[in-house]
């Protein structure tokens, strides 16, 4: 897809919103889903007025997370572009990975006389966890030139960034976990796969034997397991793809993390939607492309809190006429998946999606829900089209051949 | 798509029925198809019930036989995985293919002073192309260790297989026809196209000159011209492919023999409809996945009986309950490709399908026809995408990256 836009992009004033709603597609509880249940008179009015349709994520059938998820939405093959969990990892821990680094998911687990009797060091808590990674930070900080950075996760979890002084191979993180999977057993060591990956092994195999001694003791986590070693995946950024300056809004690491990797700027931010929507307001006049990401949504739904998500979605719908009022050029409104309350999860389920522009033809859908917009003029589609769309109603697409 | 579906496969006790009704798309006569003019309220109830579409069995415009048809629905690419003639044929006769095994369709065939007077020996009658048949079969069944097997076909056909003691090269079947096509002409030798295909073409020519000693004093059918050398084409099996245990429910040897080839069990079975459903119930704890094979209704839509496929249609409609009954976890109901009774055979549109599952919105279609299930969820798609869908409808498919 990014092969036929790239040599048809051209550039202009125009500005895009993509508003994503995490998770919004849902499922029929008595008959109605998450949206038809909620009361959002201003996302229907604006579903009348847009091009509406369906997307999937990744392909049919298939439940994507959310780095795939909102790949797809920022115009990547999310097949062609996959994400390590050591990477998503890191930057749902806030860490900034860059294409000399390597990503490595973490957990403290407990060993004694060489064998792991404990994968998750019997869940030691937060707060305990955080002072052992801030130890480990202050003991350990540089291997063989390569900078080490420890992030602390929730539990037993944790993120280890190295950053070494040069760009990396594309194979130089081929190294499989660390963790035997099962107690009783001793910890693999990081074994290179390819001749490039034997840099990266030979720090990780220092970093663990520095751990353990720093950790040595400690009655429950004196040992750190490691998993899902990734590097950056190489991907063209948003302006050289698409020739745009994107800004990221979210308040949740990971989501600002996925924005980086593809080059938006994504500061910290805390707050509600409306705090992300004054945010959009007051830099509205800096870039070309707002990715505005809406979390809550999705987490009700991984609740199983139907009336919770319905709630969130209300809430949107009456924060909707601030975005209006900038009168963007496009104007999106999605998921970048499917999280049914019923399934209390991710779903394959395609994702409603309205695009509000001067080039619609629209009055085909009377709401925005997932029934209503199987009628709608973009039918359902593979989410990595969404981007052309976009670029194609700001005017930002030359015409294909003569 | 088998290759993102693979590494996702989770087992669970969840049951998955596919009912194919061949043949089941249509056309309208006096403004409705036979699905529309069929009178289905058991299909009907069951479609508002259910997520439902249309599916492209190989490419926009292209007919598909049974063979492409049948591989489709059961999640391999018709493109990449093409079954050779002579392979379909021996299926259709009722032989089993094994990876060691190489088929061809023949016809019997006139030839005088080394010249083909008769391509078709006269369409001798099917009675007496079958005895010859089975003296082919008592004079000749073994050339070079390789066994050959005969199965008589209709008039001046047969099928011939060619069973070697070890599995073969994928060209080892590069033999072209050696009918010539017209008559007047020579028969063609079985010319080898590749080094590999040797062994085959050594043992096809000693088998032709054999066969024509055998058939000698013939009167009309003293020769045999071979077509669609083929081998067992390459492709995983159910089980490898989808982490399924199937059951394949079919009177009709051809469709047995497709579900053999993608490794399902399929027992001979004769007789109607409700003894298929009989033999679906008397084996539902023992497997996973059951594919329930209705061939009449093709049949009356090749030979231009409209009322004819109505009726069938209405015989499953009556018979559907005690499907429902088993209360399978998803219940897919379509067709392998359409045959219009207006067009007598196969046709290039879209077949429509229904998917039940608790996961579904439904609500979107009030019978179950062609014109009602383009307002379905899961719109046109392609046929090889039904696979993925039903295995996430059952719970089968773990999430695709975090």
């Amino acid at each position: 897809m990014q092969k036929i836009v790239k040599p048809l992009i051209q550039r202009n004033d125009s500005k895009i919103v993509l508003v994503v709603l995490d998770g919004v597609g849902g499922l029929p509880v008595n008959g109605k889903t998450e949206l038809e249940t909620a009361s959002t008179p201003n996302l229907d009015a604006l579903a009348l007025d847009s091009a509406c349709g369906l997307h999937i994520p990744v392909a049919a059938g298939i439940t994507p997370g959310s780095g795939p998820g909102h790949l797809g939405l920022f115009g990547y093959d999310p097949l062609e572009c996959q994400i390590g969990r050591g990477i998503l990892e890191a930057l749902g821990l806030g860490l900034e990975v860059r294409e000399t680094d390597v990503a490595i998911r973490c957990n403290y687990a407990t060993i004694k006389d060489g064998f792991i009797t404990d994968r998750r060091a019997g869940r030691i808590p937060t707060d305990q966890s955080r002072k052992l990674t801030e130890r480990l930070q202050k003991e350990i900080n540089k291997i063989d030139g390569a900078e080490v950075t420890f992030a602390p996760g929730m539990e037993h979890r944790l993120a280890i960034l190295i950053r070494f002084p040069e760009a990396l191979e594309p194979d130089a993180a081929a190294i499989p976990d660390t963790d035997p999977q099962k107690e009783g057993k001793a910890p693999l060591p990081p074994a290179p796969l390819t001749k490039n990956a034997e840099k990266v092994a030979g720090v990780a195999e220092k970093l663990i034997s520095m751990a353990h001694e720093v950790l040595e003791n400690e009655e429950k986590a004196n040992f750190i397991l490691t998993r899902g070693f990734s590097g950056r995946p190489n991907i063209p950024s948003f302006e050289e793809a698409f020739g745009l300056n994107a800004l990221a809004i979210a308040t949740y690491p990971m989501y600002r993390g996925l924005a980086k990797l593809v080059g938006m700027y994504a500061p910290a931010l805390e707050g509600s939607v409306e705090d992300e929507i004054d945010f959009l307001k007051r830099n509205y006049g800096k870039y070309d492309f707002f990715f505005l990401h809406v979390k809550k949504v999705d987490s009700f739904g991984e609740d199983g809190n139907f009336e919770g998500k319905v709630a969130r979605i209300e809430e949107f719908d009456r924060l909707l006429p601030r975005i209006l009022e900038l009168k963007p050029d496009v104007l999106m409104v999605t998921g970048d998946h499917s999280t049914p309350a019923v399934m209390k999860g991710h779903s394959w389920h395609p994702v409603p999606v309205l695009l509000k522009s001067p080039y619609v033809l629209g009055n085909l859908c009377s709401n925005f829900s997932e029934r209503e917009c199987t009628k709608g003029e973009l039918g359902i589609f593979p989410t990595v089209n969404l981007m052309p769309l976009a670029l194609a109603n700001s005017l930002r697409l030359r015409k294909f051949g003569a």
